[in-house]
């Protein structure tokens, strides 16, 4: 065992962090559950030619091959790679397993993904996220573009990980608007303003000159549009017909953009706000888009994205087209860990240590553990028959709130159960005894940090 | 979206075999945290020098690079592989962050693992495992040898999953028998020994006179040792006295094998029995070994395997001896599955779907399900507008069981709920209705297969 270094961008955690770590999961899980989402996963591998598909993350894949596999070069077709997120591979189960799904199918996702890009703060090199999608055949009911990130919204709401803030925006908005302004090359629009939060509007407007054809007057309007942000949309039509670029195809989109912003109002007020800045990087995304921060932190980047695509799912002539967002589980969970904003009530499981008077005795210990766990209390039996002192500082030293000592009469099930933390010690009978509800489980609570 | 052939070895679940996945990993959870064990992941990658160190499996490590990384060979120290199996992570781990553990420190860990080796019936290349390990520092009472494959066997009881049995044995009885018959090269004997299963009894004693230098009478006696099996180990002290193979190490080993037996005679009655043929082929374990076999399908191998080790975890002057299993759940629910005996009511979350009366009215059936989604019911919306009839089809084909239909009052959650099973219609008010008990919550089944 000579290297045990930790290694940079592979984040573990201790079992305290961990407990928390499994909090925000049970609670994802459970939001995404009473949502109908069904729970999926995916192998972790898939053809390099599957991942490499869209090129501009080639230098962030993993390639894994067996050691002794003969090696003719990373162009083999089947050479695999570590999925880097859990839309790739959902995509191909889709098409793979369409014919025992119903659709829409609405899943969701926990589970690792792998990029071997340079680690910094919140950015890891094997993560976990926790995807929501919904996919459809041929068509999908635009209401989904409002289904989903309110889930999203709830999910992290239920987290209680501090104020949220999604920023949406509709591709569709954008484009009608870049094409008002007279603009053609819409891509190079959006890469442009995609830059905006980074390098700053000056910046963006030399690029949309540069790159993207624009006049000095086009690019300072679509800066203006660009600064748009809130929760009502009027001042988007206000501004599309001041500088002429009012269109049918905007109006036909701005009423859905609202409608996501009311619905989302109304359910979680404050929270969802448009932002017409947001356009996400990524090609596939043809309507709505998504991005999340928390507040007060948000040099963390966005902890929950996605948005509506088209054309990611299809072959031949059957296509799925979908609504998806994603929370990068690792990046929310190191941040709330390392601003110690949130802690477990203790590390283990075990809320009550059961003393052992003697190792002769202990199958009387044994007797009172398994009478208590019978009754759902997580519950353990002390290492030794070491001196009462010990066996108390051992409960102390894991958290463990309960020490119940086994008496010596003729029933093994009758003692006494020390709360370690105030000293009380009341006589207790293993089949009725409870430590408080709120001691049973660990529980993940908000500290004042 | 070219290639999308499934992957040998490499298995993937609908949604419906996922949910009795789940239902499996939920249940060892369970189980394991009213033991106390406290939950832990580790990263999927170790440095090969680490995963290599055994060497008998090289062959079937998978190595990881980044895609564009320079190729400067795999004998990099800092190369990395994917792990193989839960227990060298952890022993690093250990290693790693045993300053901020308590001791003995007992943790669960369920995740995947890698090998590359040839895919088979219950064999795969990316796998579930779920871990128990218990770990002290320099010294483990004993008792943890009786406690954790007790834990293992209430796990696999609580999942139902048929008959198990689990053959327990103690390397310490099989070396003193050894000593005691005269033999010297007991790595030797147990390697021979291991393959009485497999090959047979003759094969065997063919081995332990060519390769463990037996002489004919020497390797009948080990064959007549390593087939006891049962509950009660006298049979052994008997036959050890008979062949002269009697030793006071042997006196000191056989009663905690026995206590164990008896142990688990209390708790499970005819589940655990002593093999002292099983003696698992990894030379680390220094103490009891632990097999365990579905009941009806032994071709599958074991599916629950550990045993006690003293020296797996040791760095400089410190030692951390343990004590663990693990569960195969891949293998164990890739049966279940195929076997047909289990199946999970509905392969969504969802129990009960929302009509929606017209697009408009959308926000009607949105509140009919925020209010049931709040009282803990799992509950989806309509994806159209469709004919009811088309809504209840959905349901149908999603296996969820109830429609609420809204009503048109000014009540927004006044309604009416379809049982689409029994065609049974009631008035039904979100705030109070509920579906019974047994369908709002996905469960997990035995079939009469």
């Amino acid at each position: 065992m000579a290297r045990i270094a930790p290694l940079s961008g592979f984040p573990e955690w201790l079992p305290a962090q961990r407990a928390v770590e499994l909090h925000v999961l049970d609670t994802l899980r459970e939001t995404f559950e009473l949502h109908g989402f069904a729970s999926l996963e995916t192998r972790s591998v898939e053809p390099l030619s599957q991942l490499l598909r869209k090129g501009e993350i080639d230098k962030e894949v993993y390639v894994v091959r067996r050691l002794h596999a003969e090696d003719d070069g990373s162009t083999d077709p089947d050479t695999l790679g570590l999925h880097f997120d859990l839309t790739v591979p959902f995509a191909r189960y889709v098409l793979q397993h369409g014919g025992h799904l119903s659709f829409p199918f609405k899943r969701y996702q926990i589970q690792r993904s792998w990029r071997g890009e340079r680690p910094q703060d919140g950015r890891f090199r094997e993560f976990v996220q926790a995807d929501v999608d919904v996919v459809g055949v041929d068509t999908l009911p635009r209401h989904y573009e409002v289904d989903l990130p309110l889930v999203m919204v709830e999910a992290l709401r239920a987290l209680d990980v501090g104020e949220v803030r999604m920023r949406v925006n509709d591709r569709r908005v954008v484009e009608a608007l870049v094409r008002g302004l007279g603009l053609t090359d819409v891509p190079a629009v959006l890469a442009a303003v995609d830059k905006l939060a980074k390098i700053g509007p000056e910046a963006v407007g030399r690029l949309l000159v540069e790159r993207a054809g624009a006049s000095q007057q086009q690019a300072a309007a679509v800066l203006e549009v660009a600064g748009v942000t809130g929760t009502d949309l009027s001042v988007v039509a206000t501004a599309a017909a001041r500088l002429g670029a009012g269109s049918p195809e905007l109006d036909a989109a701005l009423p859905d953009l609202q409608h996501l912003l009311d619905a989302a109002g109304q359910v979680a007020p404050g929270v969802v706000v448009a932002d017409l800045a947001v356009v996400r990087g990524l090609d596939y995304y043809t309507g709505s888009v998504y991005e999340t921060e928390l507040v007060g932190h948000e040099d963390l980047g966005s902890v929950c994205s996605g948005g509506r695509y088209d054309d990611l799912v299809s072959e031949g002539s059957t296509r799925h087209p979908g609504v998806g967002l994603s929370i990068g589980v690792s990046r929310l969970v190191s941040r709330l860990l390392r601003d110690g904003s949130v802690a477990a009530t203790r590390p283990t499981p075990t809320a009550v240590l059961v003393a052992v008077t003697a190792e002769e005795a202990r199958s009387r210990s044994d007797a009172v553990a398994r009478t208590l766990r019978a009754r759902g209390i997580p519950t353990d039996t002390a290492p030794t028959a070491a001196k009462f002192g010990r066996q108390i500082k051992h409960a102390d030293r894991n958290g463990i709130p309960f020490v119940f000592f086994p008496g010596d009469g003729e029933d093994d099930l009758l003692g006494q159960a020390k709360d370690i933390r105030s000293g009380e010690q009341v006589d207790a009978d293993a089949r009725t005894w409870s430590p408080p509800e709120a001691d049973r489980r660990v529980r993940v609570v908000r500290t004042e940090a």
